[in-house]
């Protein structure tokens, strides 16, 4: 049985482990509401994670600690397993699927833990661990269905109502939702009119898909830029916790997701990883119902490769109209190139990349395709080019 | 004459208008010593210069609050006195160039300050901005050389002292010097024996040169991606604050601040711009004495344009041996496509842009270019590619 008891014992322990992160208002996310965010990327590891295995490992028998642990995860989990048992003087062993990012590989590894590649996907390395840890004797750590690990996490929601006097609603990532029956827990045990809001990446729904159906569904396949809380189905005790305690679960899209990042990085400096922004992305898009109230959004990590972080600034600049690539297609005669770029530039818009091509498929012999890839104001600004350009006589087949 | 008292006067009347921003523990940025960073580019505004700013409005006599300031930045200076004047109700003009980026206009705007774009570059704003405030009697708030302002900024160095009990170095980026100022006179006063290190960038080493000439000297040109740092000629003050308490002054390149950048992002979470992390660039790179010990890096802002971010990525990856581009001289026979993308496939390198082109430039006539970027592990990964091509008789034309 989860008890408040075990979450304030287990802020006891994780004080020797863990970083009191940093509650930063922002007041430009939204503006009808009162915005803190509560930034667990700026944890060690780069998420919550460590919290919950942590406080795990120390409630392991002399025997479960001498066997060892093991666990499952390509991501947050497993670097949150490797420095707890490192920590706490345990041998890790972590499976992941031979395709994980070696990034992650090498960051698990440096945590002292050893590495299991397993050949195929997740749940396969998932099965192996299973496996190898009846074969050795290995207490394995779930990510997230554990009342150990649902109580350190729940650490969090002490930290946001000591940090935050007055707080009103909280806003929590939800995988597989151990982060959030944590926090909902601690929070609506001292006071229960605060509100606990939950929320899911779009393509990957399991929870609210659970909750509002009364039982726990699974989901076939899961599809998101929010990896970390891409899970096909909840757990047994989380989907019990969120069902009693959290007062709805919205969902956003990829774009929405990106759009969050993207503001996240230029209004605060911080860098999140799609599960870790979702929170920030259901307030700025208005699926929640916290106007007016003073609302901690919860960052729950920022371990997001960096060549995906390239790629989700240029789509949130692309969003709100602050890039614009589009396609026009030329008559093949000289000054053609001079006349468009002449155009852009006297409007302001700035040619940051072109890709000019006679022999496209598609194109008429005589004519060819000029891919401009432009940096602009916003929305306006590209439809004044595209109306020039329209004037002028070209045709944008793309954009 | 700045005494330890204004500063401490400073953190007094600060209390009201900033955050303490956190103190990070930072063991990747270099395993032989200790590393902190002091995270002011989380403190409002993004950066440090809100803290100088205030400080001086609040030093302002009755009238001179009444007639309104003014300031002259295309940066962060630009925020931090448009906010402090808002949070001080005083009226603020700023003068920008007019070329400045359109975000830093908005931004400025949206403290409420009146926005004055003048025609020319930085030193024509300037102009103008001693002009205005001699006209309308503003009071010009320096961005650097100003006692309030050097004991404004100074307050970081309490901070560090208290938030980082035997703190034995700290790293402070230099541009005109304000920051360094108050930072190094402060922590000198409580304790001589911390050494305080400077760090300019390569293309604007203005505050290195005439401490180094013994008088101050000018550069004729500054070039660097910090542009938060790049200034020409130092303050007067700051000048003979820092050639009596920085005990050295050293300088990284575009590339070295580009990695540090990366670092920041990948390791911290944390958002920098080019000025923000130098201190970790000069840390990193080994320029400094600091070997065995408890050093702080100063993150002075981290206001960079998304954009360059970007752009910044894609170099630090470059740098590190994570992604690459070359071009390979192909015979125009079929197949030869396939033999290139299955090599580098079965040597685990991943293709992620491809460009084809038959009528480069250059070619022999029956002969074309392939220019591959690929994501790979680190340089000796890449070697291995560029070996394996050549065994197979491929030219890489460029890398």
């Amino acid at each position: 049985m989860l008890t408040l008891d075990k979450v304030y014992h287990a802020k006891y322990v994780l004080k020797e482990a863990i970083r009191d992160t940093d509650m930063l208002y922002a007041p430009k996310i939204r503006s009808d509401c009162e915005v803190y965010l509560k930034a667990e990327n700026l944890q060690i590891t780069g998420s919550f994670k460590l919290r919950g295995a942590y406080y795990k490992m120390s409630q392991l028998t002399e025997e479960e600690r001498a066997h060892g642990v093991i666990a499952c995860s390509a991501g947050n989990h497993a670097q949150g397993v490797a420095l707890a048992a490192q920590k706490s003087g345990i041998k890790a062993t972590i499976c992941l699927p031979d395709n994980a990012p070696i990034s992650k590989i090498e960051m698990t590894k440096s945590y002292g833990a050893k590495v299991e590649l397993v050949e195929g996907v997740y749940d396969d390395a998932y099965k192996k661990a299973v496996e190898m840890a009846s074969e050795h004797g290995y207490t394995f750590i779930h990510p997230f269905d554990d009342e150990c690990v649902i109580a350190g996490q729940g650490t969090i929601g002490l930290e946001i109502i000591e940090q935050l006097p007055g707080v009103q609603a909280v806003v929590v990532p939800i995988g597989g939702g151990g982060l959030i029956s944590g926090v909902a827990y601690a929070i609506k045990s001292l006071n229960p009119s605060i509100k606990v809001y939950g929320v899911q990446a779009a393509g990957a729904p399991s929870m609210k898909n659970s909750v509002m159906d009364g039982h726990i569904t699974s989901l076939s396949s899961v599809s998101t830029i929010a990896d970390g809380i891409a899970v096909k189905t909840p757990g047994t005790l989380t989907y019990d916790i969120c069902s009693k305690y959290v007062d709805g679960i919205v969902t956003v899209s990829d774009d929405e997701i990106s759009a969050a990042i993207l503001a996240l990085m230029e209004q605060h400096k911080l860098v999140t990883e799609g599960a870790g922004a979702v929170a920030v992305a259901a307030v700025m898009f208005g699926k929640l119902p916290v106007k007016g109230l003073k609302t901690v959004c919860l960052l729950s990590g920022g371990n997001i490769d960096v060549t995906i972080l390239s790629r989700v600034i240029t789509r949130g600049l692309i969003m709100s109209g602050r890039m614009c690539q589009m396609t026009i297609e030329l008559t093949d005669k000289p000054g053609q190139l001079k006349t468009v770029a002449t155009l852009i530039a006297d409007l302001g818009g700035n040619v940051i990349g072109v890709h000019h091509e006679h022999t496209n498929e598609g194109s008429a012999v005589t004519g060819c395709y000029l891919s401009l890839t432009m940096e602009t104001r916003n929305a306006e600004h590209i439809e004044q080019i595209k109306k020039a350009l329209s004037e002028r006589g070209f045709r944008i087949t793309h954009h």
